[in-house]
């Protein structure tokens, strides 16, 4: 059975009490949320991943960062660099997105060196190995992608991201010639590439029970993703997304019915108030289904500080109910992340998350903030880089006041601290 | 005539003029907001600015840089490293907040160096120069405090914080026990040593006509600075804040009387749901005067990326209305920032001014972001780097695909521009 069919039959697996050990909430909170397809936890049956992720309201928002090689840099050894970057900066799952090298191998690595979720995007590798055949994308058959997302669910993969909402009739909205950037997903283009040049509906949408049965036997989430996606402000909430989100929405049931656990990607690029209407107009369509964004990116005119952006936007659709964030690295629009990258973005997305989690989840998740603002008041070094959110980054970066060890170099002896006393309640 | 009184008298001033045409605005609109307080032009009539900031609704969302010299770097070379720093990033204004060093020769070295308005913090100068004659900060003499007002204002400062909002009752309420972190503002706290120590009121509100005579002679703006404002999320909104925010906004009342412009300083730190209701209150309490926000930080957990917190808040206030960021850098909280930090935090509050801007000022403030979606999908990088919102840094970022120039490292051969071609909406 999977987490979806355990939990409507009323029962608390091991991993919901493990997942609400870990969140100090009550099992049956995350049971209820499971059986009613409001909260996923991707956890294969095939693999005994130490820490899934329970993604959904009433638990933290998690953090997805995407690792995997690109013909730039097709070699194992950098995919486990940034799978181990974006780990020890705390990253709750990872996605292998990987577009070279030796693709199986990469992907068994990553879920080898993961002890979270791990998810995939199969569609690359059906695509690209249709591609590196020699015939082009288009030339991928159906048989081959399924063979493909079947491997994946064999090998233990936890989640992975099907773009069955860009269907024949959707994808003409986005390529009507009013959008600044057209589709800008790659399993999109991979899909709409393969539509056009064999005049047939996306497979993944036209056999979703097929996609279903694979899930069901080994508990892989799916997460529906958003090809068509907007990819600048200009081209934020239009008819084209609204409709594949639509389209989602009715997938959304169909994978209830089936007991397989769904989640929605959503955009993307947003002008800042679209935010929240987007995360509201996601949760109806889609039937309260877990909402994972891409940032959303605010503004597309920082590459370079991509992180920032998406930082901002997911911090809004997180304290309007979205449930995980896709980091942003500041490479994103210019490069494969480096593993600077890879941590840079890791923490810029926790940062959004935990401040959305401060509104999210009460005054629970705000202790920490409270445990640093009194070390903060007794100018106790040692315990505010122990509570920071990159404690190595902090401490590498304090630089003492020249004339008293106790303040920093920023006020020295007029810390403010110093000049009024510690607060009292800050001893407390 | 200040620049109100200009207004006020139904003149546009050269000032405005220009102003108005940077902004791509009718000069009436900011000559109707300077007349109303609703807008503020910070230009010492002492001075001639080449840029003043204009700052209120209708206008682009400004940012502020703290340079400036503290003892653990006292000298006249790092506050100017700072200064070019901030200005070569993009700042619309910088505050010389030095606390050592040969303090009236840096004010004047940055005034000289800086195109932009200037703000200072005159309370710094003159406690410091009491506490470094030996007997400390409370023996300050009035006099001395009104001297160094004049003096700035003589030398051509355009703003100055003055903490005038900071008396014996608002300032009970914030060290009553109750706040986690007190008093977290220097200049608020040199202010309560001194009423402790002098058992007097503060001057800069008993004696606030004598304040506002030295502002309109020179025509210096007044920053009502928010000595109580919360240093972490537990502190935001509570009784001190808002008895303060209160207190501020009948000073603005009798400034504009007085003819001298004002603008009101908030938080600070604030949880993410409190920041777009705390600008909502301070344009009701204030009676519309521009508000300069400080972050807001949302979350005290992120020392190393405050730059990050602060920018979440400061888009989320400037998209409810808030009109001037106080930037952030990453060494906030832990020492004297670096020029690097100094770069990190302006883009920072500029990526947040902007997706604030694109929701206020509409269509006009979105063109950036659209003439970069169209770079991006026609894959003409120099265009790209050209309209960055900082060209070296995504020039340096940026990595070549692997096996076709025209794309970068992150897709390579399967970037969506390549696989579907242009969108042809790139072209117009």
């Amino acid at each position: 059975m999977t987490q979806l069919e355990i939990a409507r039959e009323g029962s608390i697996s091991p991993e919901v009490r493990a997942v609400a050990q870990l969140e100090r909430v009550e099992p049956e909170l995350v049971r209820e949320g499971l059986a009613a397809g409001t909260i996923v936890l991707p956890a294969n049956r095939n693999r005994l991943c130490p820490r899934p992720a329970a993604i959904g309201p009433g638990l933290r928002i998690k953090v997805n960062a995407n690792v995997g090689a690109s013909s730039a840099d097709p070699g194992m050894e950098g995919v486990l660099a940034r799978t181990r970057a974006a780990l020890d900066a705390g990253a709750d799952a990872v996605m292998d997105l990987s577009t070279a090298g030796d693709l199986d191998a990469i992907r068994r690595a990553v879920l080898s060196e993961s002890p979270v979720s791990v998810g995939t995007v199969p569609i690359y590798q059906a695509a690209i190995e249709a591609a590196t055949a020699g015939s082009g994308v288009a030339s991928m058959s159906e048989e081959a992608l399924f063979d493909v997302i079947a491997r994946h669910a064999a090998d233990g993969v936890d989640f992975i991201t099907v773009h069955c909402g860009v269907t024949r009739e959707t994808s003409a909205l986005a390529l009507n010639g009013e959008r600044l950037t057209g589709v800008v997903s790659r399993g999109g283009a991979f899909t709409i590439c393969w539509m056009q040049a064999n005049e047939r509906e996306n497979p993944l949408y036209a056999r979703f029970d097929d996609l279903l049965d694979i899930c069901r036997q080994h508990d892989v989430t799916l997460s529906l993703g958003d090809g068509l996606r907007p990819g600048c402000l200009a081209d934020g909430s239009d008819s084209a997304q609204l409709a594949e989100t639509a389209v989602l929405g009715q997938l959304v049931l169909r994978a209830r019915e089936a007991g397989v656990q769904a989640m929605v990607e959503g955009p993307g690029h947003l002008p800042l108030d679209h935010v929240a209407p987007n995360v509201v107009l996601q949760k109806r369509l889609c039937h309260g289904a877990p909402f994972y964004v891409l940032g959303p990116l605010v503004t597309d005119i920082a590459p370079g500080y991509d992180h920032i952006s998406g930082a901002i936007g997911g911090a809004l659709a997180g304290m309007a109910g979205a449930d995980f964030l896709c980091y942003l690295t500041p490479a994103e629009h210019l490069g494969l992340p480096s593993v600077e990258d890879v941590r840079d973005g890791v923490i810029a997305s926790r940062i959004a998350a935990h401040a959305a989690d401060v509104v999210r989840l009460g005054v629970g998740a705000r202790q920490w903030d409270d445990d640093m603002a009194r070390a903060r008041g007794n100018l106790d070094w040692p315990e505010q880089f122990r509570l920071a959110i990159d404690p190595k980054r902090a401490r590498a970066r304090h630089r003492p006041g020249g004339n008293r060890e106790t303040t920093c170099s920023m006020c020295g002896p007029y810390c403010v601290f110093a000049l009024l006393g510690k607060p009292a309640a800050a001893h407390k």
